[in-house]
């Protein structure tokens, strides 16, 4: 089989240099482009001295059509404008993009759905995975357990992070309402303080926890009477995102040809769709 | 609807006496037998009195064609010896079978398959619903993830305990070799103490932690390249077991109806059989 | 040695009646007396038949005068007004006074503490030994590991407490905060939601979860660079607060003379004051 | 205040390597020597590129004396025969020395405390301030609470560990024993499995999980009637190691002056001995 030809956009960033260390280290996939925006520091760098691995000859670039050249997918972890305009490139290009950027405006998210009908596209906002495999376990819980279980989902991250609840414990709460048959936000019980009243049944509880360097923990508690089941995930270093975009990669083509365009997500990459 | 008629079995038991008290709770239900060995000190003996919930009227007594007249279900938690001449005469009457007995021979367990294909009958180890629950994603997630997620199962119970690993964990590592299409004795790591050398890839291992007066704690353990998914059970009442048992009491009816002859799983009774 | 004679006043709230149930199941231990309000609907009744073990020959009445005749000591699980109401007519008797009511103003605990200028008191939020080891644990490695450490307090409670967080997470909060020499008002973090920004150094974070029949778990973490400390306390059973209190009962007498006037906490109780 | 001049030996090791690169990012400290035996593939390499940092200038080398010409202290993660060579030198010289090498006979820690007889040296099997923590906590806790509550130590680490249980558990065991008076040989229960029987009082039991990549996890449980307190650490990165190392560098003077010869803990240096 011939290597699977990547390009990095974001390629400066933390999970940029993450991907470009990761593709040196991993059998049949090769770097064959990495992409900033116009005016990054990074233009002209060596990609492989920027990431820490030791020069690869692949230069860093804001011009989008030469680094494509030959390219069979790009991991994108960039900002919803650049992956926009690139998802417009890649599907008239016939390029599949794995997208974990996020922060997408519903324009955005129209635009980039629009471009999967000519290319394959996978977006995720979480693309561990372990945390996709929790999502699906949440929503199947939630529906077999019913209402007489409380749902409380609790995540802890490193104290600066800036925002509570975490992106993916909203996520998993999206699961468990899911589960339910509801909408998240008509169930959500956030910032729980002071004289709250008896919980309310169905609603679905959040708790954030701030300290130290944790990477990132998840739980979901399902409490009902007299017992509990509680589904945790824990990641001990920032790899398994990348891991999980090079899976993503890779599941865009099947044996050599590609896959079928479409919008994508690692519930799909990962075959949890009908879990 | 009319109430739905029990008989129990292995009435002066702890879960005996916990399943007369919870019957007497409980809209629906009615107790119109309960049954101990002859020679029990309980022959005799007011049912209600005995469990503590004051006098019910229904004698404790070792003669089982009375008691039988006029039951839907029979709920055992009884020995295995008792059982199976039960499961005789119950699949001869026609009145559905409820067992949580354990520590049956294959011999037994023939016995009961025969029964079975006279009347409905349930059997499990564990009657709660989390549990049979946990067993149905741990099976899941082993085939999900596969080998390159060390499984380790965690187990606590009482200090009173006098055996190791529960049969709960044993029943969650049956659920783990399944899910890899494996059978657990091949695989099982137990007592893991000293010089062991490295983890064997593949295996599924077992620690028992012993103290206190925990109920019962359960938890799968799916560990790899930087990152954990934990699936986790606490019990924290025996009320749970007991709870099981009435639902599955329950489910041997359908509507008016009684359900096709069969032997049955706490999976079946709780739709998780092809969770 | 002769018994401890023990009145219990509130006996007909559900601390009273556990604590009713706790004496008559241990050795040395006398109940000679219940309390009630005037006009609650227990007075009149037999204490033991209405904490459910059996007739004990002790009426539930309102007037004190009589009930006090003879006694060690009174549990008092009742309300402000009628626990400073008490502690008068006990300092004035010279019988200990074990209090575990809350909610008290700042002129109720001035004349609690002067009436413990005259008898032994022992006033406490929380009695369960653990909890009180908790936070003696939790002051002191707040002291030793300084600001470098992040700490947050999580709790979880059953699906009817109306309050967040639980006064015994504010209670661990206190004692983090003493460790640190501050005041846990000034540097108090609850209620974490939305855009928070990083986490501000040196505060104290509480995140409280509710759901099912959880008794009370806590959790005290701190969080370092690249390494955690978690202080925790699992509550099975309300039991362990009856047993707290008939502990502190005891500790009013040593050996058979009554120990010196004075208002005392649980950790004197149990040897931890200079933990 | 001038920077503190340290000597790393057992250089090339992973430890050793962590250390450079440690005292490279921290202000303060100064590497002057790096040691490794001879016939080590490292002798004559520059320091720095060998831990990953760019050139330091310092080369790798097996001759003591001139690497040791002007240091205030070593740090020593090497063989047992290295460290009792060494030590030998370092007390001739005045130089403090840090040891976290592991695996010494009676006969060694007999030349070690002979050694310390005239220079200060710090021994530890685990640097780390967290585990020595969970350590003085463990003891204090256990001499608290009595054998009404059962002591249960759980570790988990990576699937290459090969012995079981850790180092680190049985530390935390040892603290357990002396907080009861008691010898850990004496009251050791591990691997269990089987027909037990019920615990026996007293024991303080093990268990040792394995799985994935996880640093290094460790649990100690007090299970009393109803309640428990657990007491957890928890490893992210093998940095802490290197931190506590250096704190222990830091430690061995008092200001600009050397602290007076003995033989310290990192129980001494945490200032945890009276805890």
């Amino acid at each position: 089989m011939t290597d699977l030809r990547i390009v990095i956009a974001g390629a400066g960033g933390r999970m940029g240099r993450t991907l470009i260390r990761a593709i040196a280290e991993t059998e049949g996939l090769k770097l064959v482009g990495a992409l900033e925006y116009a005016g990054s520091a990074h233009l002209g760098e060596d990609a492989g001295l920027m990431a820490g691995t030791g020069p690869n000859g692949i230069t860093v670039e804001s011009d989008v059509a030469p680094a494509l050249n030959g390219a069979d997918v790009v991991i994108d972890f960039s900002t919803p404008a650049a992956t926009v305009r690139l998802a417009g490139r890649l599907a008239e290009a016939g390029i599949a993009h794995v997208i974990g950027t996020t922060g997408f405006s519903n324009e955005d998210n129209a635009a980039i759905a629009d471009a999967a009908l000519r290319t394959v596209i996978v977006k995720s906002g979480n693309m561990s995975l372990g945390v996709n495999l929790l999502a699906a376990l949440t929503r199947r819980v939630a529906a077999t357990l019913g209402d007489d279980f409380d749902i409380e989902i609790v995540e802890m991250h490193h104290n600066r992070k800036v925002d509570a609840p975490s992106g993916t414990a909203l996520l998993l709460g999206d699961a468990a309402a899911a589960g339910r048959n509801r909408k998240l936000d008509e169930c959500s019980d956030r910032g729980r303080d002071g004289l709250t009243g008896p919980r309310v049944k169905g609603n679905i509880g959040f708790a954030s926890l701030r300290g130290g360097s944790v990477v990132g923990e998840h739980m979901v508690i399902f409490a009902g009477a007299s017992e509990r089941i509680e589904l945790v995930h824990k990641a001990e270093d920032r790899m398994i995102f990348a891991n999980g975009a090079l899976t993503a990669a890779r599941w865009t083509k099947c044996g050599e040809t590609r896959r079928e365009p479409g919008l994508y997500s690692m519930a799909d990459v990962l075959g949890l769709a009908d879990f």
